[in-house]
């Protein structure tokens, strides 16, 4: 690691824009677990929250009103405030010198900005860094479903070559927010005291419920939770310039389930070059962020009470797809904390990749 | 219809075996709300129920012990107290001249018995009926998820053939039966209250939580709720003499979540001949025992909320996979009460069928 320019590149000045959100409390307790060494932090949120305190390495940091000139010496900026506040303090943040890591969906699509999973494109992130002679700018962190999907399937495809894959997700509360993940705690509570769940977040009832998610419904009849597990799959695979039918064809059903903050997926995959069981399942013990729980005998498989707070993408249930002829086909399912590595955790392998560069 | 034997075939003699479990009962209210047009029925369980009381058409109904003796005078006997009540007492009630319709997995895919849906293969029934000449025999009532699949699918199937089908199920408490319900209720007030959740009939936590299906796993990774799937799909679909690679190639992973009673499953469809949106909307919006909720502006599909307690399967999420070329495959989103069409209805639509006869 040189040290051309030590403040930037060793010990960086890091923000957290949306500290007070879930994703935002969480980016807080993985640096800190993960002993970020950055030399200074500043909170910041909406009018609404400026003031409040929240504990960092045991000190009570106060949160400040976000304004344009928040990111002054600011060297990582950490988003997650939603798509409007990145599209409008985005850049200003890399005008003022820092590097973003937007979790929201501004920047995913647009050509220039990279969209890391660390685990598995890392080279994405080209001539942005700390050090002299590289340059400010955003990285976004891919949707969570993409996330967690991407983690666990990457080895197979840089193996194999996967065609097509047919998902159907498993989705928490948390991925829309803290006061959904508190509307499924009350209406909850609400059904089992025999009173009338309120519907506040989403328009039906959640509790005991499930429900097509959420996102708006886009032309083709898919809902935008849908289509970005379908085109940020192809980019972070580096498919996005190849034809329409050079890439891996995908469909997926995005179902909200109440659950609190693990999401669970069922993933089938039609392989280009032959994949067998068994070499899907010694690629995935390799593969780096993903766990394997696959006990055929004691019926043990991933669950989303396994995945909550652990870095790790949880796998299992992984097998020959019989529909498909063999070499052909796997079916697995997995889980991950949709908070931590769908959101707050990927966001700080990305600052931590910027670091070792 | 014909008279020639009138006790038999126009007000049947009815027995319920495992009367006061959670499709017991439910076999009650659907008898009664559909105005069955029985002679007697007769209450079945296990000696430690006998001598209850349920309700029948504003009766007191005393619950008797099974034995071998309960079928003297019975026509007709529907079975749901386990595989292996029925296999040691469906044979004994066909001797004492009963049709047994059997909710149990016990004689699903035994070559003579019939594996029936109303709505699709009614002239599987063949022979057997209440009326001189016709004979006595065991029709089976299909697994819950195959039940809520293939009513939703064979109209799409009769119109272009259903090459495979990938499909993730979003399984109800009520499979598991009613103690199953209890438990995720209990154990949801107890995670509430901050209290251990405490697992008796599943080996994991249930609240807040979901897993792969508990039923066995078998040699190929598959579990035995994901294989009735695909074999009882085969019979109902009168495949199952055709050779292996003549019939729909399905695959599927079951998946438990604590909803109540109703099921839910994520179907992706490819077809032989062209299939398209609109006629798949068109095909479905006839099918017999069918509702579509599938409003894409307001982001409106089925959920387990709109299927309890109702006979319909609904379907929604109906498109174009885009994952395949155009007019090759469709997605959709189903749910269906389990216990209700998933179990008793059908087994009293078989019913009403041997009366029609």
């Amino acid at each position: 690691m040189t040290t051309a320019n030590p403040r930037r590149s060793t010990h960086p000045h890091v923000a957290v824009v949306g500290a007070t959100g879930a994703v935002g409390v969480e980016f807080l307790q993985v640096l800190e677990q993960r002993n970020f060494p950055l030399s200074s932090i500043r909170l910041l949120a909406s009018p609404r929250s400026a003031g409040k305190t929240m504990k960092f390495r045991g000190q009570d940091l106060t949160v400040e009103a976000l304004t344009d000139k928040s990111f002054d010496g600011i060297d990582i900026a950490l988003f997650s405030a939603g798509g409007s506040i990145s599209k409008q303090y985005g850049p200003l943040a890399v005008a003022a010198g820092a590097i973003v890591v937007d979790n929201s969906s501004a920047f995913r699509m647009t050509a220039e900005v990279p969209l890391v999973v660390p685990e598995v494109n890392p080279e994405h992130i080209g001539n942005i860094g700390l050090k002299p002679g590289q340059k400010a700018g955003i990285i976004a962190n891919p949707n969570c479903s993409t996330i967690l999907m991407v983690t666990a399937m990457t080895a197979l495809h840089r193996a194999a070559g996967i065609k097509r894959l047919v998902i159907s997700t498993y989705q928490a509360a948390s991925g829309a927010g803290a006061q959904a993940m508190e509307e499924l705690r009350q209406q909850t509570q609400d059904v089992l005291d025999g009173k009338e769940a309120k519907p506040v977040i989403f328009k039906q009832q959640y509790a005991f419920n499930l429900f097509s998610h959420n996102a708006p419904i886009m032309g083709n009849g898919y809902n935008e939770e849908e289509m970005k597990m379908v085109k940020e799959t192809h980019k972070i695979w580096g498919q996005d310039s190849l034809p329409e039918a050079a890439r891996t064809q995908i469909t997926a059903t995005c179902i909200r389930v109440p659950i609190m903050r693990a999401h669970a997926e069922s993933v089938n995959a039609t392989f280009e070059k032959p994949m067998t069981e068994e070499a899907a399942k010694a690629l995935l013990a390799k593969a780096p962020g993903v766990s394997i729980i696959d006990d055929r005998e004691a019926n043990r498989f991933p669950m989303p009470l396994d995945a909550q707070h652990q870095d790790d993408i949880y796998v299992g249930r992984i097998r020959r797809d019989i529909s498909q002829p063999e070499g052909k086909g796997i079916d697995l399912f997995l889980c991950g904390d949709q908070i931590r590595k769908g959101a707050a955790l990927n966001a700080v392998q990305i600052a931590e990749l910027l670091l070792a560069k």
